[in-house]
């Protein structure tokens, strides 16, 4: 059997399939971070103790990795939406993954500030905020050129891959900036029995297996030229100089 | 200006900025790992010693990051070469790249022994050791596939895009697990002043935000799509079966 003879159907079928298998890690991700705080690091608060701190790395995981992750994976998942919408629900998700980002920094800057710990001195540190503040100019530089008509359709034309670029980078270092503060906290709490590999140590080291698996899975959909959105004839009609010059530099559509 | 008025000969000196540029991201990876461990962790040696660990991270940083990072860059720097010349080139750096790299691997489980320090219980080991071992299993699978007659060109065709895809994915694992290394080296030795920022520390974060930017450069030339290859009709000609299987399925050509 040719490649040419896979039918479009088994293709989505395998679309979907990847797309359920991303959800299933991104969500076990998630659940992994909440049960490493919540039971082995005694659980959440909002009172500049440590349980404030552990508000931080699951903030961090639902934000800046799930919800990312998902934001980017709409122009896969929606193929016959409306552009319009399916870029709306992409600011939207990104929006959410900010808010929720920022309330992950804060938890943890209000915690160094009440236990007199110094901030920024760390790789984590530099890593993850650096991740931050591309992510914020990304989603302000996105929403300007592409959802409010201030760009012109040839600078739009020349933002878009590297928007998409930005945008799969973000992602990878977003991922990195967790594994990072997985092997600082645990460094930080259990230096003296993690090489005997207690269930607390083998619980975050499966959480990065999780979040390494979950970027793998999410750059290769993205990746994929299968999965790309399929042109709109309708939408394609009313909008051909842009594309025509999209074309012209071969750039991707998201 | 449209995009499509950019003269080749300005892209292609573009190309060799980047292309510079990561030589020296590179190379300063190379000479930053050197200093820290030549300077501050007391030298190099092989006698089961800590002197002996400090090989590891520079035969990682050397064979693991720049040396596999170069092995993938030939496709795009040798443009006009044959293409039978540029992959042995790939086939022969990787080479390179393993060897170092076990010899990294083998200094750190010789340091661990006569240390007896447990092997493999940490996320970095976890992440480092998939990444060595995905890393030999692409080389091998490389060298049947595109080197050595054994796969019909209908295999070769469906396994081209998947090489390319796990060898970048490879490439920001082995960056990844470097930076993971590099955090757990500060805090097993400099726990106690690292948060008031000393030298070594500055100097080991200033090594992992190098590694970040030689794989950001690196992967925005891989994933460029004016930087590819240009067909050549001689090889085409040769290869019309491999090629009609490619276009198919749209898959890139390394």
């Amino acid at each position: 059997m040719s490649m040419d003879e896979c039918a479009p159907s088994s293709r989505r079928s395998l679309l979907s399939c990847l797309v359920g298998g991303s959800q299933v890690l991104g969500l076990a991700a998630v659940v992994l971070t909440g049960v490493w705080m919540g039971r082995y690091r005694g659980g959440f608060a909002w009172d500049g103790s440590a349980l404030q701190f552990n508000l931080h790395p699951l903030c961090m995981v639902l934000g800046l990795v799930f919800l990312q992750g998902d934001a980017v994976l709409v122009y896969r998942v929606f193929r016959n939406e409306s552009k319009r919408n399916v870029k709306m629900l992409h600011g939207i998700i990104h929006l959410f993954a900010l808010i929720i980002s920022v309330v992950g920094i804060v938890a943890v800057f209000d915690f160094h500030k009440a236990a007199k710990i110094p901030d920024m001195y760390s790789l984590h540190s530099w890593c993850g905020l650096a991740t931050l503040v591309l992510f914020c100019v990304q989603w302000v530089l996105g929403l300007m050129f592409f959802m409010f008509p201030v760009a012109s359709a040839w600078l739009r034309a020349m933002y878009l891959p590297l928007h998409v670029f930005c945008g799969v980078m973000l992602l990878v270092m977003s991922i990195g900036s967790c594994l990072l503060g997985i092997t600082e906290k645990l460094l930080f709490s259990i230096m003296g029995t993690y090489s005997q590999l207690p269930a607390e140590g083998v619980l975050a080291n499966c959480l990065g297996v999780v979040l390494v698996c979950f970027g793998v899975l999410l750059i290769f959909i993205l990746t994929n030229e299968e999965y790309r959105r399929p042109p709109n004839p309708e939408e394609e009609a009313l909008s051909v100089h842009f594309k025509t010059l999209t074309e012209g530099a071969s750039s991707p559509t998201p």
